[in-house]
């Protein structure tokens, strides 16, 4: 594997790559949700490039830029035994100049939910995005469903923009008790990872209630409601939407999910499920 | 030639292009000015795209966006006499959808001499150029040094974004009199074509200057206005800059654009000088 820290060197590496390559872009902090991704790009392309960036654009003024965990060398071991073939860490001055074009997510899509929560946070991302993109030039780009909204930008992203890259969504990936994988999970103490166990269970429940022909999506979210709300500190939203993110009355099958971001002590969670 | 209309002809076409591929965006109304342009990229290229593309985003409101001229049968003429290899007339649809992601020009070079006059006229620029160098994937991307900020402003955004086009800057094509090629020349009448050569010859006289030794920006300018004051209707802006469009005091040689911006009658004329 080679390990790549500046633009130069990754373009070197990556001219000797051939066939299709995938591509999974990280913040690091790789847990099993990441490896899920990094394997299936293994499994279907010639080869696998993994980035390790830490990017400060996504980070709204006293979120967790600084405390945010950077495991270096065991990010750089997972890569390696999962047969990476490059592994960028690229600084921030090889992404950033000053005085910098931007770009600002969809006026709608971008201000709901998550970008409500926490404005302009996918201006950063899809910023980064579309540089990284550029920068490995993959056949196919894997993000995990886990950032919902995050993937339906990036995926408007690539049509908006033509870029020539498929991107591929990846099943979220969960403790054997249910709680979705997240490099935040390290925060919650063993109280408060037992408390976070109602999101899991009440997105489940959810289902269920779907499965049994409730389809009246305020019924369900006032369901969801009440498994949550003993459990969490804040609840920052509960929504079901269709796949544009456009919020719905009643089920529509294979195109709903259902998100929840909550507060558990000073830790954000989100979870979601796609039915 | 091939005159491709929607993006799958295009791509259809373009695959079957070898080697380096040229590309001349233009929002058409084609004259000489981007017929060098053209010819440029058919020397330095096997094969040679042309766009013509009247984009909206790039209008303001009350803009000249209607009036804009569409002579479409005489510039499928003239790209076929140049021998381009495709020519891409896309719809807007083809071009737009709802709820954008949009590309925001940088706060302070975007926003300064044009941009301040036109804000917001460049994040409409960009994106559309954004977009057709991923449609296109040209080798070498041709731009006029008429609009010297416009070009300026995509070398950035080539580098910020990292995307894979040289980008080629050239000379503005002058009338045998002196005036800069435009495609809003066609508005003037007789009499105010004739008031319209104050501006090449401000700033031929601008160079005459320095070549005198005269580096004092404010003295440059002050002539350059005494030269245009009588004969224009608005002066928007006389400014020099370096190449990074940053006003300086100080002629530095080759470092510096000297750049006008004026109204005679309702149509604005632009014209600069690279010293």
């Amino acid at each position: 594997m080679i390990v790549a820290r500046d633009y130069k060197s990754f373009i070197e590496a990556r001219s000797k790559l051939n066939g299709s390559v995938g591509f999974v872009p990280t913040m690091g902090a790789l847990h099993e949700g990441h490896l899920s991704l990094i394997k299936k790009s293994i499994s279907q392309n010639s080869a696998t490039v993994v980035s390790v960036f830490v990017n400060p654009t996504q980070f709204l003024a006293g979120e967790d830029l600084n405390k945010y965990p950077r495991p270096e060398s065991a990010d750089i071991k997972i890569c390696e035994l999962a047969k990476v073939d490059i592994l960028y860490m690229p600084t921030i001055e090889q992404m950033y100049n000053s005085d910098e074009l931007k770009i600002s997510a969809p006026k709608i899509r971008g201000y709901i939910l998550e970008g409500a929560n926490r404005p302009g946070h996918f201006d950063g991302v899809l910023q980064v995005v579309m540089k990284l993109l550029n920068i490995v030039k993959p056949t196919n780009a894997y993000f995990g469903k886990k950032d919902a909204q995050q993937l339906i930008l990036i995926e408007q992203m690539v049509k908006d923009y033509f870029i020539d890259t498929n991107i591929v969504a990846c099943d979220i990936v969960r403790e054997p008790d249910g709680l979705a994988m997240s490099s935040r999970n390290i925060y919650l103490s063993p109280n408060q990872r037992i408390r976070a166990l109602s999101i899991s269970k009440a997105l489940k429940r959810g289902v269920k209630m779907v499965q049994s022909g409730i389809y009246d999506t305020n019924q369900i979210k006032d369901t969801i409601r009440d498994v949550i709300e003993p459990e969490v500190d804040t609840i920052e939203y509960i929504a079901i939407t269709d796949r544009r993110l456009k919020e719905i009355n009643s089920i529509k099958l294979d195109d709903t999910i259902i998100l929840i971001a909550v507060k558990i002590g000073s830790t954000r969670l989100i979870d979601n499920i796609w039915i």
